[in-house]
C-alpha cells in the first residue's frame, strides 16, 4: 500500500471495549455441553496427537455429544446418493452408466429428479425462507401418517436449522423481557436457558420426577404458574422435551394431556421439542403431542382450541444422524396469524436454512418404499444403526445398575443416559477442595482415568443435593464401558466414607 | 387415541397471545427485501401458473434478490463434484471409472479427500463450533494472498451460515440495549437495522454520497459520533459495506483509511461487510479493510493497534453464486478474548454452521491450480459468469443512463444499481392517493407493466425526498431491461408535470 496521507493524525487512541459495553445478556447466557470437560478433552487429544503413549488411555471417548457420524455412525446410503446428484446433477445424464456400474441405484436418480424440481434447479439457489412447499408437503404427510391420520399442512411447517433454529425464533418471538416466563424442564438441554437468557426472560424451571422415570408433575407444573402471576410474570411458553435430554424418559399419553391442561387453562404456548422421536426403545411407545392435541380437541370441545403448539423435529437424531447437515422443521398449530408473520420475519432475516438440509428433512421422512431398488438396503442400514444403538444402550445401563454409588432409570428413548451419582460426603469435600461441583469432579476424574468425555448434571440443572452426568451411548464397542466400570470401581472405593 | 380422562376438566381456557405478550423488538424489525413488492410478485406468480396469458407479461423477472442460481447461474463444476463425493465418499472406490468415463475430475477427488480428512470423516457429523480448522487454514491462506503477504491465522477465522449470522452473531454482542449506537450506512442492506432493532439498541445512520458515487464523508461520521456522545449513546460500531450493497460503489483506500481513523480515535469496532469483493468491475480496484488498517498500523505506529475488526464473506456471491449452500466465514482482527469468547459462545449455542457450507468456503477460496485437470475449465466457468454479470450490468446501466426521469451511478461492483428516480410532483401526489411511498408507487407499476420485481429504495434508506429502487443485474438475456425502458417511458410521459 502506498502511504495515505491522513489528516489530524495526532489523535489519542481510545481503549477497546472492555465488558460494560458489552450485551450483558450473551455475557450471562450458559452452555455447558461444549464446557470446561470438553475443552480438557480437546488440550487431552492434542497431548495425545503428540505423544500417543503420555495417558493412562490411547484415545477420547467422546460420550458428551449426540454426534453420532462423529463416532463411525455410516450414513444411510439412499439418503447420501440423492443428496450427492442434488450437488452435481450432471450425474443424471450419466445414469445408465452409474446405475449399470452399481455406483447409485435408480430410485436415487428419481428422487433427485423430484427434489430438484421442488426445489428449482439448485441447491445454490436460495429458497422460501420457510423453505421448499415440496419438501415441507413430504413433512406434513409424515406427520399425517405418524398421528394415524390427524391432517398435517405444508403451510404449517417451516424448515429449520436443524431444530435449534426453530426454538430460537420462537422463544425471541415469544420473550418480551423479564414479564414472560418459560417453563422450562430440570434437567434440560441447555438451548433453552441460554435463549432464554439471550432474550432477557424469566426461566420458571420444573423439576422432572426421578423416581417416576423422570416424568412431568403438573400439579407441581400448575403452583409454579399460579407463584409466576402473582408474581407479575406471565407464564407464556412451556418447553416440553420428549424423548427426554438428557433424561432419555418417554412422556406417557396422560402426561402430555395433563401439560396441555394447564396450557389450554392459562394460555401457555407449547413448544415441543421431538428430535428424538424415532429414538425409542423396547416396550416404550412415543405419543407425539400433536395428536394427543388432537384426541383432547375432540374429546373435550371447545376446550383445548386455543392451544398452541410447535413441536420440532431434526435430520441430526434418530438413526440418520446427520448432524452436520443442519436439517429441521417445525409445525405451528393454533398459532395466531401475527406470531406466524413474526416467525417468517425471523426466517427472512436469516434468508433460508441451508438446502441441502432441507433434502435431508425430505429423506429422513420419506424412506425408500417397498419396491423400489433401495428399499432392501435402507431398511437394513436403518435396522443395524438403530439395533447397535439400543444394544450399547442397554450394556451401559445394566453397567449402571450393578454398580454401587451410581443409579440410572432404564433406558427408553434418545441418546442420552443421565444416571444419579450418590456421592460420599469425602468426594463432596474433595471436589470443594478443588472449586468444581461434585458432579464436574467426578467427570473429571473419569475423564481423566479413562478418556471418557461426559457433561456433568450442573449443565442441565438437577435438584439442589443430586449429582448426575449425561452420557451418550453412541461410542462404539464396549471397551469403554468395561474402563468406565473399573474407574468408577477405584473412585468408590477411594472415596468410600 | 384411547379417551383420557383428565381431572377438573371444567376450567375455561385462557386466550390465545396477543401483541402485547409479545417481544416487541421482533415487532419493530424491518425487512423489506423480501416485502410488499416481492410478495405481490408471487401473487402474479401463482396467478401465471394457473392462466399463463392472464398477465401483460409471461413470466417474473425476479431482479430484487441477489440469487444467481434461481436465475440459472450455473454453479462451477469443480466445486460441485467436490461436495457431491463429500456427500457419497463411496464415489472415492468408484474413482477409476468415473474418471475414465469422465464423469468426475481426478483433482475432485484429490480434493474431496483432503476435506473429508479435515472434516473428520463425515460432512454429517457437527464440527468444531468455530469451523472445520483446515477450512479455515485456507480462508487464512486465501486473506493473506488476497492481502499481499499481510499474515491471517486459522485461529481468527470463524465460518458461519452465510455472513448473516456472523453479523447477526457481532451486533448480538456488542449491542448492549438503547446506549449502544451503531453507525449503519445509508443506504444499507437491512439484516443491520433489522439486527439492530432485535437488540433494541440505537441506530445511528450516515449517509452516504450519491454525488461522489456512494462514498463515505467521514466529517458527516465524526460529527454524529460527537452528537452521540453528547447524548450518552457510545458509538460501539461502525458498519462498513464495500463493495456497497444496495449502492454497488466501491471505497477508496483513503475513503477506508479515514473510517479506521475515527473508528481508533473513539474506540468504535469496524464490521466489514466484504461479500461482493470478488464482483469488481473494470478499472476499479477493491481494497480489502484488512489490508488498509495492517498500512495503518504501520504508517502510524502505536495510533491504530486498538482496532477491532471483523470483516465477512460468503459463498453466496462473487461468481460463486451459492447462496442455498449457507457457507461463510468472518475473520476477527485486535478483538479482546473477553469478546471472541462471546462470539465462541454464540457460536456453540447454534452448535455448528452447516459442514458443507463450510467445504464450499474452501472450494470458492481455493480453486485448482494450473495443471489440475479441472483448472481449464474452471477458469473458462468463472471469467465467463463474471463477464456475462458485467456485460448485463453495462446494459442495464446504459439504459438508465440515457433516459430521462432516471440517474445511475456508473457501476463499479456487487450484484446491484441503485438508481436515483426523479418523480413528478404529478407521479408523487399519485403514489400518496393510493398510501405509497413515491418510489414504491414506482416499482409496483413497474412489477404491474413488465414483471420485473425490485425493491424500493425506501427499504434501504434515503435521504429525505430522494427516491431510488435496487436492481440485481443478474436476471438473464436483455428483454427484459428493453421491456423496462419502454415501462419508464411511458410512465415519465404520463406522469409528466
Amino acid at each position: 500500500m502506498s502511504p495515505l496521507s491522513l489528516e489530524n493524525n495526532d489523535f489519542q487512541p481510545a481503549p477497546k471495549l472492555s465488558l460494560k459495553d458489552i450485551n450483558e445478556n450473551v455475557v450471562d447466557a450458559k452452555f455447558a455441553i461444549r464446557g470446561s470437560i470438553s475443552i480438557k478433552a480437546e488440550d487431552l487429544q492434542v497431548q495425545l496427537n503428540k505423544n500417543p503413549h503420555c495417558l493412562p488411555f490411547d484415545e477420547i471417548t467422546v460420550a458428551n455429544i449426540g454426534n453420532p457420524q462423529e463416532l463411525n455412525q455410516k450414513p444411510l446410503t439412499f439418503a447420501r446418493q440423492v443428496v450427492s446428484i442434488l450437488q452435481y446433477p450432471e450425474l443424471l445424464n450419466n445414469r445408465d452408466v452409474l446405475t449399470k456400474e452399481k455406483i447409485f441405484n435408480s430410485d436415487s436418480f428419481d428422487r433427485a429428479e423430484r427434489l430438484l424440481r421442488d426445489i428449482g434447479g439448485s441447491v445454490g439457489a436460495y429458497s422460501a425462507s420457510q423453505g421448499v412447499y415440496g419438501i415441507r408437503k413430504t413433512a406434513a404427510e409424515y406427520i399425517t401418517k405418524r398421528d394415524g391420520g390427524e391432517p398435517s399442512y405444508p403451510e404449517d411447517i417451516f424448515l429449520t436449522t436443524g431444530a435449534t433454529s426453530a426454538a430460537s425464533y420462537l422463544l425471541s418471538v415469544l420473550c418480551r423481557g423479564p414479564q414472560t416466563g418459560v417453563l422450562i424442564p430440570i434437567p434440560q438441554y441447555p438451548l433453552y436457558t441460554a435463549t432464554l437468557a439471550l432474550n432477557k426472560s424469566t426461566m420458571i424451571p420444573y423439576y422432572l420426577d426421578e423416581e417416576s422415570a423422570w416424568s412431568t408433575n403438573t400439579t407441581e407444573i400448575e403452583k409454579l404458574v399460579l407463584d409466576s402471576i402473582k408474581k407479575g410474570i406471565k407464564p407464556s411458553v412451556i418447553v416440553v422435551i420428549n424423548p427426554g435430554n438428557p433424561t432419555g424418559a418417554v412422556l406417557s399419553e396422560l402426561a402430555i394431556a395433563k401439560i396441555f391442561q394447564i396450557a389450554a387453562k392459562y394460555g401457555i404456548v407449547v413448544l415441543a421439542d421431538e428430535v428424538y422421536q424415532e429414538n425409542i426403545f423396547d416396550g416404550v411407545q412415543f405419543h407425539s403431542t400433536k395428536k394427543v392435541l388432537r384426541g383432547l380437541q375432540k374429546q373435550y370441545p371447545g376446550k383445548f382450541d386455543n392451544i398452541q403448539l410447535a413441536s420440532m423435529h431434526s435430520t441430526s437424531k434418530g438413526v440418520f444422524g446427520e448432524c452436520g447437515q443442519r436439517g429441521g422443521y417445525m409445525e405451528l398449530v393454533g398459532f395466531t396469524d401475527e406470531v406466524r408473520q413474526l416467525l417468517l420475519k425471523l426466517a427472512c432475516l436469516a434468508v433460508c436454512s441451508v438446502v441441502t438440509g432441507q433434502a435431508m428433512v425430505d429423506l429422513m421422512l420419506l424412506p425408500p418404499k417397498k419396491g423400489d431398488a433401495s428399499y432392501e438396503l435402507d431398511k437394513k442400514e436403518r435396522q443395524e444403526i438403530f439395533d447397535a444403538m439400543y444394544e450399547r444402550a442397554r450394556k451401559l445401563y445394566a453397567m449402571f445398575d450393578k454398580l454401587d454409588g451410581i443409579e440410572c432409570q432404564k433406558p427408553q428413548g434418545a441418546m442420552y443416559l443421565y444416571p444419579s451419582l450418590i456421592l460420599s460426603k469425602k468426594a463432596i469435600a474433595k471436589a470443594e477442595s478443588l472449586n468444581l461441583t461434585p458432579d464436574e469432579f467426578y467427570c473429571h476424574e473419569l475423564l481423566d482415568a479413562t478418556g471418557i468425555c461426559t457433561v456433568p448434571g450442573s449443565g442441565f440443572g438437577q435438584k439442589k443435593g443430586t449429582y448426575h452426568l449425561r452420557t451418550t451411548f453412541l461410542a462404539p464397542g464396549i471397551e469403554w464401558i468395561n474402563k468406565w466400570e473399573k474407574f468408577h470401581k477405584h473412585f468408590y472405593e477411594k472415596y468410600q466414607d
